[in-house]
């Protein structure tokens, strides 16, 4: 599996054109006497968003916080308008 | 691959007691139209990594950077101190 498929998964192979993407991810692995979480977690979480936020637009969809087994994983994944000239719409439609 | 492997690789299944990590990923694809990567993003890791440091200690050796063909990443990862009772003299050296 490439670093590329790693992050983004297969959905690019569908994309006619390949879009700019960019893909934030917070990972905390509990260790075996660490039961919980820190404390700290959720405000990192809600301070890395809002610096990103500071950069690009994030969508609620873009989002996505998962459990799986012993980690705890916040995983943000934004597609970049483009932005060339005659593109400044917003967004692509294709 | 699971989820874990993929963020904290191999290594895990050589330590004799799972340690508690933590990982942060910024990865920017460029699509076919951007052939460079946008022009806030040293900034955007620069920021993400100082609201990291408001949480936990990172040392420059925690932080790595990858190109890989139209892909820019992020990678710190931090192994977090044992904080039990007789082991808050940091690291643990096991």
């Amino acid at each position: 599996m490439s670093l590329l498929d790693l992050f983004f998964g297969e959905k690019k192979k569908t994309a006619s054109v390949a879009k700019e993407r960019l893909q934030i991810i917070l990972a905390h692995e509990r260790g075996e006497r660490s039961a919980h979480a820190p404390d700290y977690l959720p405000a990192l979480r809600a301070e890395l968003i809002a610096v990103v936020k500071k950069y690009v637009q994030i969508n609620d969809s873009d989002i996505q916080i998962h459990h799986q087994g012993n980690l705890d994983v916040l995983e943000v994944k934004i597609d970049l308008p483009d932005t060339r000239p005659g593109n400044l719409a917003g967004p692509s439609a294709s």
